[in-house]
């Protein structure tokens, strides 16, 4: 493709914008992978990022808003590094998840932070972005969910919707109690729910 | 029983500061019912508690210790008034809860910050606030789950400590969900959940 072309592809200082953006991102997301989100401020991570508050501020706009970025960002597929066979259940997908979660304990309180303050009034950013995440997943999730049921490896007497809530929640919350307490059967619970959902022999 | 016997009953100058302490506490569990605990300080509190900032750190130390104790008490039995079926399964015991919670939003979300601020490191307070919660609420459960297993209301091929772990997983996950969107199946997913803990028929 020649460098003239017409296509949407950035370039000069739009490139140079875009490519400054994600330099910063990518610093921010390893910060946070690190300290995790808590009592923060915006000119706490430009000083650990590097950066000065002026161009975090250009590039993100507010604290909010950085956080959905590098939680947006870690989740994206180059910084995710599941194997999840084509035919997993549900609950094995958030299997995978957790396990690659353990890895970035503070991308973890970043998202909890992040659903806490999503909770509270006057976060829109927060609260655009955690309700848009979970119905995504919910979606997505339930959609496996019917074929799976469709080709006999789910229960059929379950409603699609209310599985997906339902393995989003076990798995959001035992990685919570998990992360607090390494007694608590994270594995356990999950392999039970995985059963459950299974027809009945 | 006589004023000057020698049980530890509280008097004088010491019972005026539990019951000014207990003034303070019913106080800020109306203030944080209405708003909700986050992006607070001990000072903001106070304002609208109706006392003084020295007060508030002499009655309960730090924001944290604040948190935590609006939290215990607001979960004390004089607070909440479910009424549970002695032979509630640990499903309907948390819809129970669910249906008190959706009265009192500021208080849950309350819950969800202490719980994210527990996740990230230097706050031993609601850690060990959050940690402790869990591990006795999954232990009353799971003796629930027993009980009711060994008379045959729920099934008997699952570990109790895995069902109570999930049980009160799903029920916090559900409640963040519908929060945000109260087109989350909350119901749906703990009736689910309620219906694939039974004996199977």
């Amino acid at each position: 493709m020649p460098d003239d072309d017409e296509s949407p592809r950035p370039r000069g200082a739009y490139a140079k914008g875009i490519a400054r953006r994600q330099e910063i991102l990518d610093r921010a997301i390893e910060v946070f992978a690190a300290r995790g989100a808590d009592r923060t401020s915006l000119r706490a991570i430009a000083r650990e990022v590097g950066v000065t508050h002026a161009a975090l501020t250009h590039y993100f706009g507010s604290l909010e808003e950085l956080l959905v970025a590098v939680y947006e960002e870690s989740n994206a597929p180059t910084h995710r590094h599941e194997i999840v066979a084509d035919d997993a259940t549900p609950v094995e997908r958030m299997i995978a998840s957790a396990r690659t979660n353990r890895e970035v304990p503070g991308l973890v309180q970043l998202y909890s932070t992040l659903v806490a303050t999503a909770l509270d009034d006057g976060h829109p950013v927060a609260r655009e972005f955690a309700t848009a995440r979970f119905a995504d997943v919910r979606a997505r999730l339930a959609e496996t969910v019917r074929e799976q049921q469709e080709r006999g490896r789910l229960r059929q007497d379950a409603d699609p919707d209310a599985v997906a809530a339902l393995v989003v929640a076990a798995s959001d919350g035992l990685q919570t109690q998990w992360l607090l307490d390494d007694a608590a059967p994270q594995h356990e619970a999950l392999a039970l729910l995985d059963r459950l959902l299974r027809p009945a022999d």
